[in-house]
């Protein structure tokens, strides 16, 4: 998708399930800084969604220590602070934006239809990569989760949409996915309007949604997609208050690391299957 | 806005409160059919928020009786119905698109990411007016309102949203508005992300959103704006579940018929003055 002023490509969309490794090989956030220029990258980290002080800290240090140059952490927490030229001025600036988690409705109210909120939108639309974690990935899409109730089943009062940043509207985004029993709330979100897919994102999982709208899955958990393109009976408009609603004809995958999507075919693909090989076997066996 | 195909300015977009008049001057339909085309107009009229069966040919006979030459009514009950290239074909050919009243949440769930939908969605980027009353005028924005409790005052649930149309992500729309007493979850609806303007829409009034995303009050009830832009504070994201919500910096507009709002620049204006004559005064008076 070419942004109508520079007709560079899109930036990757990196909304991550939460709990994303932070010792070890950290492959989600060293994939972030590699989007954002490695060595020489400067990212802007938005901490609005927590409310402990130090999470813009925590990820300063994490993402020095993966070798990032520059880190600015943007302490917004007042709708006032994100008309702060200055604070537009360092998003503009940012090779990289991360948003990090605690609670969604925090940086929808706070950040919502403010300068800062434009200038997150149209770096993306420039080619920026955009990351957030848990809260900061619900608020990726253009409708959010906001909240919403535990368990596998949808029913009619089971999720809680409100406009998100709108960085995407082919994904409504779930978190903390496996780990929280959420099933039944993306359902819920996908069927009011079987228009995006669903995804679901364990946590330490992460998706990375390219220019051409085709995502890869990386990290140690899954993301369960929810296609609802086929489905063709829903009672979401007639189910009573809090009762199940059916669905009949979802398309779902459970996609690891390496798998990828395509959110214009609708279609999964598996990795490169890498042959298994036996350490005493010859690879390349002699033709005899 | 362009049609990125066409270059065609956007068509017309109205929502209506409900219960438009049916008699008299019918000052709403006869707008819209004017805007379709007058008497040449071919309007498609969808009837799926309806559980009625008789919804459709009732407004068919209504265009009928205002002069419209051809009226077809899409008898579209299920999702598999959205996806016959004849229905889409209807749209494709109309004029004029309109969508009665009902359930909102049945357009979206029948509708929804179906070639009937997008051809909807084309039709009117590339200059065909769409119109809907009550439910139809709910689902026309991006961020519908699906449902919600009455009363004044805005609560952490008081209204569920759900995605809409998408004609439009300027307006988030309410109808029967005062008659219904749903202030509250207008505000709601808008203090989840205050970006864009909430529009509570009277019985027998609408808007006409022009394409340059200025709309016209009609009708004999008024629309009440609610512009979020320069909120300071809201406490959504804190407040106790179902508990009142503080909102500081709305700006409110009670607009009339001839009244326009400007949903870019956030301004509204009032008609033209028509100096008040009594009947015996002389409207030019001699110079004398």
């Amino acid at each position: 998708m070419p942004s109508p002023e520079t007709d560079a490509p899109r930036g990757p969309i990196i909304p991550i399930g939460g709990a994303e490794a932070k010792t070890g090989t950290r492959d989600i956030l060293t994939r972030v800084l590699a989007l954002a220029g490695g060595p020489d990258a400067r990212i802007a980290v938005i901490p609005t969604a927590s409310e402990l002080a130090d999470t813009g800290d925590r990820y300063a240090k994490l993402f020095h220590d993966l070798g990032a140059a520059h880190v600015d952490v943007l302490e917004i927490t007042e709708r006032e602070h994100a008309h702060v030229p200055g604070a537009v001025e360092t998003v503009e600036r940012a090779t990289g934006i991360f948003m990090t988690g605690g609670n969604q409705l925090r940086l929808s109210t706070i950040l919502g239809g403010t300068p800062l909120a434009q200038a997150i939108r149209r770096q993306n639309a420039a080619g920026t990569v955009v990351a957030g974690t848990s809260a900061g990935a619900a608020v990726i899409p253009e409708h959010m989760i906001a909240a919403g109730a535990t368990g596998p089943t949808p029913t009619t009062e089971k999720v809680t949409l409100a406009p998100g940043m709108g960085l995407t509207n082919r994904l409504v985004i779930d978190q903390h996915f496996r780990q929280r029993d959420r099933l039944g709330r993306l359902l819920t979100a996908v069927s009011y309007n079987p228009f995006a897919t669903g995804v679901g994102i364990d946590e330490d999982t992460a998706l990375v949604l390219g220019p051409d709208n085709v995502f890869e899955v990386i990290g140690s958990g899954t993301v369960t997609v929810v296609d609802p393109s086929e489905l063709t009976y829903s009672s979401m408009d007639s189910a009573r208050r809090n009762q199940p609603v059916s669905l009949i004809g979802l398309r779902v995958h459970v996609l690891a690391a390496g798998c990828t999507y395509d959110t214009e075919a609708r279609t999964a693909a598996a990795p490169a299957r890498v042959p298994y090989l036996d350490e005493d076997e010859d690879p390349v066996p002699d033709e005899s």
